[in-house]
């Protein structure tokens, strides 16, 4: 495996960083994962954006230009023979002295990983059962809507659902209302409608979420931004999921609950696949 | 410097990790800092215990036994000949598969560094000006009761801090509630009581805390957990923070707000040095 570091390319072993980065410490940092698909990470521009406002956020700086991004994205996927993959772009802070204050922390770190992605089956997508973690995430936090590298509360979440053989855990705000899941976002059909919770929900702004705003626009259906009690999520006409590495996943289960299921979801699943494939040719 | 990286004493430029392991990729681990004092580490046990205790809540295996642990340390305090400094010490899952899910993470990496520390006068000892961060900290959230290495949150409070020309900031919860400081616990005195913030308020179970706690029984000073509002700590008889690395801070300015100071909050310091003093002797 070949890895990207600062502008290198090494072999995975020789990868390394040093101790003292704030990554490590005090995980301070971002990240993007993108699903490459045919060579192309698809939808590169929306991550480097995201990344780019989380950086602002954060006071980090990116250590090289988009260009140079997305040529080292290119060379990754060369190098490593892998034109099906999951890219992982990682910055962090870099070294700096002890403590929380960023003074002196000038050099940041920038990583580029490949992962191999398991094909999806068009006739037998993953469909997916969710539990409720039990930790809450905050309401009203700008910090959430950026992809930091502060997942514990994901991590968590998603041991949780594996200890009760779900898939995936559904995230719930301190409001007591839904924010989303461990590692997407999260939809569902109401009157109609294809609903999904706003941004002052607690949740990632989710790449793959602005693309199902976009399909659902093509699709001429309506889509409306909404808080909702999990007790509400229950009489959904249809749920699923958005997330960059597997697009939309249907959910069938919530806790001991059978869900309704859309034909509306599949129609997105077509659009998204078909988007990915046509924009990534 | 020398470094402690999985049992092996290292100068700092070999102490690398891999871009893999998690504590980089999502904050999956958690640290302990220690003020170690005449070349030893105070209330080492404690923080061993909360360590211990972390580990356990986030399922992360120790890789060695306390005694180990504690002979490294000292030995790392002799190698570097810096008998007065704070103590690092991390622990994260190591390298896994990509994604949140813990399962193939079985070999955590531990750290242990040493950092320049420096001396109070004790004529002249630090006192702070705190200004009330703009993000909120989840209440009722017994994840953050452990010292985990997702601290942006923490970060982006103390640079909120450092750009108002203060040192430190104060943390409110979802709740509305003061939960604690960025790097340290909060106690006020009113009606003769000392008070804090319970550990519901979304806080850090300190050591220096619990320490606060032994030395008021030993003085006969009450102490009681309590949550307040932000207006009512500005009326408080005194107010100070606790934290491991600088024991005893009184807090002189919150906000606008000039704080009245009470001579518990020197009695309690003092009563800290003394007995920081008397045990590592």
């Amino acid at each position: 495996v070949i890895v990207l570091l600062n502008g290198q390319f090494l072999p995975e072993e020789k990868a390394v960083l040093s101790v003292f980065d704030r990554g490590f410490l005090y995980g301070d940092g971002l990240f993007e994962t993108m699903r490459v698909y045919g060579g192309k990470p698809f939808r590169w521009q929306q991550h480097m954006e995201r990344l780019r406002r989380g950086a602002e956020f954060l006071n980090l700086r990116l250590p090289f230009v988009p260009s140079e991004l997305r040529q080292f994205a290119a060379e990754l996927v060369a190098r490593n023979g892998l034109p099906e993959a999951i890219l992982r772009l990682t910055l962090s802070r870099g070294v700096g002295p002890r403590g929380y204050s960023t003074k002196g922390a000038d050099k940041p770190n920038l990583v580029m990983t490949l992962h191999p992605v398991l094909a999806i089956d068009p006739q037998n997508p993953p469909r997916w059962k969710l539990i409720t973690a039990s930790l809450r995430v905050p309401a009203h936090e700008k910090l959430s809507t950026f992809k930091t590298c502060n997942k514990l509360p994901q991590i968590l979440a998603r041991t949780e659902a594996e200890s009760q053989e779900a898939d995936e855990a559904l995230l719930l705000n301190t409001n007591g209302d839904v924010a989303e899941a461990a590692s997407s976002n999260l939809f569902w059909i109401e009157d109609g409608k294809i609903c999904t919770t706003p941004l002052a929900s607690g949740i990632l702004a989710g790449v793959t979420r602005d693309v199902v705003f976009e399909i659902c626009e093509r699709l001429g259906m309506r889509v409306q931004e909404i808080a909702i009690q999990p007790e509400t999520l229950l009489q959904a006409q249809g749920v699923f999921l958005s997330l960059s590495t597997l697009g939309i996943v249907e959910v069938l289960k919530l806790d001991d609950h059978d869900l309704r299921r859309s034909p509306a979801t599949e129609k997105i699943r077509f659009a998204y696949e078909d988007l990915m494939r046509n924009e990534t040719a």
